[in-house]
C-alpha cells in the first residue's frame, strides 16, 4: 500500500524551465527580466542582512502592505504578500476549492494550475482557446456555471495576449472565486489600475502580482495578491505565518518605492519585445502581438523541436511548449522571452544561421 | 453561502507569538536565539544580493543538499529544503495526510499542528502526556494504529523534554508516517546522529529541522526535511518548484559550512539554561529539565497570567500559555525563552519585584 495520497501519486509533478547553474547561457526560456534590480534594492537587502536575522519576520508585512495598497490605490488589508505568485496560487486553491470540486482555466496557459487543482484533490477543466488565441465568450461564461474558481492570466502565458475587464467580468463563477493572474500585468502597454476588483462582482475576484517579473525579482520569491479584505481574511488562514522572509520583505519594499527603475526596465522590454517580433516575421515566423515579456512565435515550415535543440547546442535556451487542440491533435511553438538588446542579437545572429 | 472552503471558515487561523516590531523589548517568548548568525552568512547574503536576482534560484537547492548530506551522513536525495519548518510540516501533510484521515500529535505540544491539519480537513488526536510530561507509551502505542502521521517534537515545547529513539520507534504508524520534529534538536546535551531514520522502520520516519533556532537564522525562513528518497520524491511534488529563495539558499549554505558558530552559540544558550533554571527555582519556580532553547516554569503560589502580564509592561515578553488536562480542567505555566546572559539578568531583575 502506497503511503502518499493518491493525488500526489497519480501526479508527476510540475517541471520548471530549465535553470543551467552554470555561466554562459542566453536564458530567453523563463520570462526572467534580463536587466538587474534597482540598486536600492540590492542595499535594502544589505542593510536587512546586518540587521535581526535571529528575529521572525513581520508576520503580517506591514511596511510592504502599507506600499502596495498606496501603490493600487486600496487599503492595506486589502494586501496578501505571498512566498511568490506561486504560493498565493497554492494558498488561493487551499482557502477556497476543496477536493472535487472544480477549477477551470483558459488553455493552452499557465500549465501550473492544473497541477495545484490536482495536488488539491479539485477537478478541472480546460477552457479551450481559438487557434488565435481568441475565446468564445458565450460558451466560456456558460461553461464555468459549476466552478468553484476560474483562473485567468492576463496577459496569458505563451501567447501574451490580453482580455478587457469586460470580457473577463463574465468569468466571474457564480458561485466560486475568479483569481486574474497578472504576473505579466506590468508590461502591457496600458497599465491597468485594478478598477476590476471594485464594485459588486470585486467582492469575488483576487489579482495577483508578482515582482519576479516586473521587478527583476525572481530570484526573492515575493507575489501579492489584491482582494477584498473579506477575502484575504480567509486566505490569511491558509498561510504559514511567516512565509516571506526578512530580506525578501526589505527587497520588496525597496523594490516598489523605486517605480521608476521598474518602468525604465519595462520599457526598454517592450521595445526590445516590438524589435524581436519584426525579425521573427522577417525569418519567417508568425508571431502573436503580444502585451507580456515574451512572444509566441511559430513557423510556418520548420520544425520547432528543431530550432529549440539547435539553439540549446548553441546554449541558448527557448521554451519549446506543445499543446493539445480541441480534436485531439497538437500544436506547438516556441515561447521566446524578451532579453536585452545584446540577448536578442546574438539569438538572431544564430537563428538565421537556422532558418 | 460562504465562498470558503468549510475547513477554511470554521477555523481561527494560528496566530504566532507577539512580534513587536520597534526596539527597546527583551524577547524571550519565541524561542529565537539571541545571538547573531555568522558573519559568514551576512557575508554569503551581500554576495547573493549582489548576484542575479533577476534570475529563479535553484529550483532542487543542489548546493544545500549537498551540504546538508555531509552533515548528516546520507545522500543529497535525502534532503528536502523549504520555506522554514512549517511549510515542510504542511508539505509534510498536504504529501500524506487526506481528507478525514487521522494526525496524532502529544499534547500539550506545538499547537501548529492542530491547525494544519484542521486546513487540511484531517482528524486530529492529541495523545495527552502526564502532569509531569511523561508518556505512557504501551497506551499511546495502542491510539495510533489508524492514524496516517504521528507528529513529536523532540525535544518537546512547552517542557524541553527528549525521548529516546527507542520510544519513539514505537510511534511510528502502522500504515502511515512518522514526523520527528527536530526544531531544538541541536540544543541537546547530546547530538542526535540521525540513526533513527536508517533501518526497515526508518522508511517511515522523516525528521525536520530548521536553522531558525540553533543557526540564529529566524528571519531568513530555512527548515529542510531528511528521509529516505522515496519519500522525499513524494514530498518534492507537493512543493511549489522554487519554494527557498537566492538569498535564503546562499545564507543557509554559509550557515552550515559555519558549525562552530553555531556550537559556540548553543554552548552559551545551554549554560544559561542551567542558571536561569537554578535562578527560578530559587524564585519558587518548579522548571522541567530542559534539552531546548527554553524552560517551562510553573509558580507554586503566583498566577502566570500575572506574572506575564506584570513582565510585557517592563518590555519582557515570555509566553503564557494555556493547556486543557485529561479531566476537561486548564493548566498553564510560562515558557521562557534562554536569552542572553545580560537580557536574562534583565528578566531576573524585574521577576526579583513581582515574585
Amino acid at each position: 500500500m502506497s503511503l502518499f495520497r493518491k493525488d500526489i501519486d497519480r501526479i508527476e509533478g510540475y517541471v520548471p524551465g530549465e535553470q543551467p547553474r552554470e555561466s554562459g547561457w542566453t536564458k530567453l526560456n523563463t520570462n526572467e527580466n534580463p536587466y538587474p534590480p534597482s540598486l536600492k534594492v540590492v542595499a535594502a537587502i544589505k542593510a536587512a542582512a546586518e540587521g535581526r536575522l535571529n528575529i521572525y519576520p513581520d508576520p503580517i508585512a506591514t511596511r510592504f502592505r502599507q506600499l502596495a495598497a498606496r501603490t493600487f490605490n486600496v487599503d492595506p488589508d486589502w494586501i496578501l504578500p505571498a512566498n511568490g505568485s506561486d504560493e498565493n496560487l497554492t494558498i488561493l486553491i487551499r482557502t477556497f476549492v476543496d477536493a472535487g470540486e472544480l477549477i477551470s482555466y483558459p488553455y493552452p496557459s499557465y500549465i501550473l494550475y492544473e497541477t495545484l487543482a490536482d495536488i488539491q484533490g479539485a477537478r478541472h477543466e480546460r477552457l479551450q482557446l481559438n487557434p488565435d488565441w481568441s475565446w468564445d465568450f458565450d460558451s466560456t461564461a456558460a461553461a464555468i456555471g459549476h466552478s468553484k474558481m476560474v483562473l485567468v492570466p492576463n496577459p496569458n502565458s505563451p501567447s501574451g495576449t490580453l482580455w478587457t475587464d469586460e470580457e473577463l467580468q463574465r468569468l466571474v463563477p457564480p458561485n466560486g472565486v475568479f483569481v486574474l493572474d497578472q504576473a505579466y500585468g506590468d508590461f502591457r502597454d496600458e497599465a491597468d489600475t485594478g478598477a476590476i476588483l471594485h464594485g459588486e462582482l470585486g467582492k469575488r475576484i483576487v489579482v495577483t502580482r508578482t515582482l519576479s517579473k516586473s521587478y527583476s525579482l525572481a530570484g526573492i520569491r515575493f507575489g501579492f495578491a489584491i482582494a477584498h479584505p473579506d477575502l484575504i481574511a480567509g486566505m490569511r488562514k491558509a498561510k504559514d505565518s511567516y512565509n516571506c522572509n526578512t530580506l525578501s520583505l526589505a527587497a520588496a519594499v525597496a523594490a516598489l518605492e523605486d517605480q521608476q527603475w521598474m518602468l525604465d526596465n519595462i520599457s526598454k522590454v517592450r521595445c526590445t519585445r516590438t524589435r524581436l517580433t519584426n525579425e521573427l516575421i522577417k525569418h519567417g515566423f508568425m508571431v502573436v502581438p503580444s502585451q507580456a515579456n515574451f512572444v509566441w512565435a511559430t513557423h510556418s515550415s520548420r520544425r520547432h523541436a528543431d530550432i529549440y535543440q539547435a539553439l540549446k547546442e548553441r546554449k541558448i535556451l527557448v521554451r519549446f511548449m506543445e499543446f493539445q487542440l480541441a480534436g485531439g491533435a497538437t500544436t506547438d511553438g516556441l515561447r521566446i522571452t524578451i532579453g536585452t538588446d545584446d540577448e536578442i542579437d546574438r539569438f538572431l545572429l544564430e537563428l538565421n544561421q537556422l532558418v
